[in-house]
This record gives C-alpha cells, sequence and structure tokens, in this order.
C-alpha cells in the first residue's frame, strides 16, 4: 500500500526521508526494516523488504551519469513486501498496522497478497503476517494457515478476526531494543510447534 | 544495473513498455520474466523480479486519487534481482548477459551481489547466477559455489572466466518455447548432484 497524505490535491509533497532507528513513534514498517538489518549484520538470517514498484514514464539526463526520473506512477505490488531466508526457510510475510480498538479488519489484506501468500505455504514456505495492534500497542505473527480460516470465514460472515481470535491464533512478539522487533524468535517457536 | 542508453545528454527518454513475449531480439532479464510467469501460472514455483530501487524525491497530486512522482533517482540494489521458492528450497538469482567472444568477465558481477550470493548460499539456499553468452547463443545456470572459486582467483590472477570453464561449471539452460527459457530444469539437475 502506498501512503500519502490524502486531500493534498494539486499540492507537491517531499516524502520523509530516514528517520531516526530510536524513534519511538516509528512506522511498523520501518520498525521491522531495522529488525531486518539487525539481522542481517549479525548473519541470521537475510530477509529484504522489496522496493515499491513504480511504473517509469519519463527519465531526463541532465548530464552524463545522472538519470532523473521526471514522470513515474506507484504501481500495486503484486507480491508482499518482505522475503528472504531463515535456517534454511523461505520466509515470506506483509506488515500490518490496526487502530481498530476491538477487531482486525480482513479487507486490510489484499486479495493478491492473501493469494500469494496461500501460494507461498503451498509450496513450504513460511507465511505470514506481522500485525500491530495500536490500542494496547502489542505485536503478533500470524500464521497464514490461521489467517486463511478467518478469511474463508468472511465470505459468508464476520469480516473482522476479533483481537481474542487474533491474539489466540498468533505468536506474540516481543518489542525490545536490539532488534526492536525480535520476530525471529516467534518464529522459532512456531518452527517447535509443527 | 539500470540501463540507460549512453551519451544522450540532456535528452528525456521514454523507457520502451512491454514488448511481445514471442520476439527473438528481447533481453534475458525479460525472457527470466516470462518464464518466471509461465512457472507461476502452472504453480510450480514462486519467483518474481524484484522491482528497481527508486528514491522518490518529489510526488504531486493532480487529482485526489493520483500520485505522480516528479522527481526520482535510480537507487543501486543491495540483493539480487530474483528470488523466491521452488520445491520448498529459497532462490536467489541475478542473470548476466555477456557479448564477450572468450571469456566472462567478473566485473560484471558487483561485489555487494556476491556478498549476497554467498550470504544466501551459506544459509542454506540456492544462490546462482544464469548467464546468456551472445557469442554462441547459450544459457548457463552458475551456482555461487563454482562461482566463489573464480572470484577469489581473481583477487591476483585471472579476472575473467574462460567459456570454456563457465561451461564446465554451469548446467546448461535450454531454450525453448514455454517457457522460454527453463531454468527449473537446470536446478532440477543441480539438486539432485548435491
Amino acid at each position: 500500500m502506498i501512503k500519502y497524505p490524502n486531500g493534498k490535491v494539486g499540492k507537491t509533497y517531499k516524502p520523509k526521508t530516514n528517520t531516526s532507528v530510536k524513534n519511538r513513534g516509528m512506522t511498523l514498517e520501518k520498525i521491522v526494516n531495522a529488525s531486518n538489518l539487525y539481522y542481517l549484520e549479525r548473519d541470521m538470517a537475510i530477509i529484504h523488504k522489496k522496493p515499491t514498484p513504480v511504473q517509469i514514464v519519463s527519465v531526463h539526463y541532465p548530464s552524463r551519469n545522472k538519470a532523473k526520473i521526471t514522470e513515474a506512477y506507484y504501481q500495486t505490488p503484486s507480491t508482499t513486501d518482505y522475503n528472504g531466508i531463515y535456517k534454511g526457510h523461505y520466509i515470506d510475510f506483509d506488515v500490518k498496522e490496526s487502530r481498530n480498538k476491538t477487531s482486525f479488519p480482513l479487507k486490510n489484506i489484499h486479495a493478491h497478497q492473501i493469494e500469494h501468500l496461500k501460494s507461498v505455504h503451498e509450496h513450504g514456505g513460511l507465511a505470514f503476517l506481522i500485525i500491530h495492534l495500536k490500542t494496547d500497542d502489542t505485536y503478533w505473527l500470524l500464521p497464514y494457515n490461521a489467517l486463511a480460516y478467518y478469511v474463508k470465514r468472511a465470505i459468508k460472515g464476520r469480516k473482522s478476526m476479533t483481537h481474542e481470535e487474533l491474539k489466540k491464533e498468533s505468536l506474540p512478539i516481543r518489542e525490545g531494543l536490539r532488534p526492536r522487533l525480535d520476530y525471529l524468535k516467534a518464529i522459532d517457536l512456531w518452527l517447535e510447534k509443527t
């Protein structure tokens, strides 16, 4: 999902550059990226965020070695945002933040993302979501398998998971300092169970 | 690597949009992308090209739902271009074309790509290059392990692999119609050997 301020019609907006890793108010994406860097530097896992896909329409060459893109548009990603390898396992996930007080709306997850996670799961990879519930500031790793049940239920019934359901089905992720979000520990727990 | 026409200083260049899959003159990247789509549609493997990383400096909103990027720059990718899962294995590779008549210059491969492939290999993934030798129009899958030997040799000696060395160390990839480049078959051979 591309996030940009709504309603700023006709305005030109400068995206923020990297903010400090220590910043408490940082987005889930930044926290996960910082954790991935931590894992990479310690050779614990190789997990990267995929770049945002951009359709490039026009490129200008003001000087010989510099290419300036002057017209481009955001594209919808066809997969999830993160993938890589941990303990020989193919890892694939997306991150979701929810401000909802009592439930996690499933419309947060796009159909093509669910399809992709399903496919990864069937091919033997570890497919999941990392979810931040803002209400109580907790983080959860929801395996695809559990998610699939509620996605199916949503066809005829409730279009969300209650927080109780989400917490029951997920592995908790502890927040810390280094890394900020030690989700590999949650994966370890998951691997022990299966 | 971002490819753009050299010398067109001060000119604005419109990148080509998708050309036909049947096009004989298509680049290795397009051939591999078409093969990946073939594999995906038949649920044989989930392998995607990562989007080209772009640093977005300025975005304009001409209307409520449209974001037009008006200033952006190509960034150097920190990993290889392709990854995914096949038969439960984490797959990671880059593609290289060589016009050289007798050898494959190792300067074609960036240091950070070699580091990344090494890391993937050590974590139990399948790390390799797909190489197109234009001289005799042949395609090769070169496993990281073999590449590593020649990268090491290049520190004090020869900075390239001869075509003979490359072919001896690689698995041949057959060109066909569907998919255009059946590199999963080469991976199967590789898995049988190891």
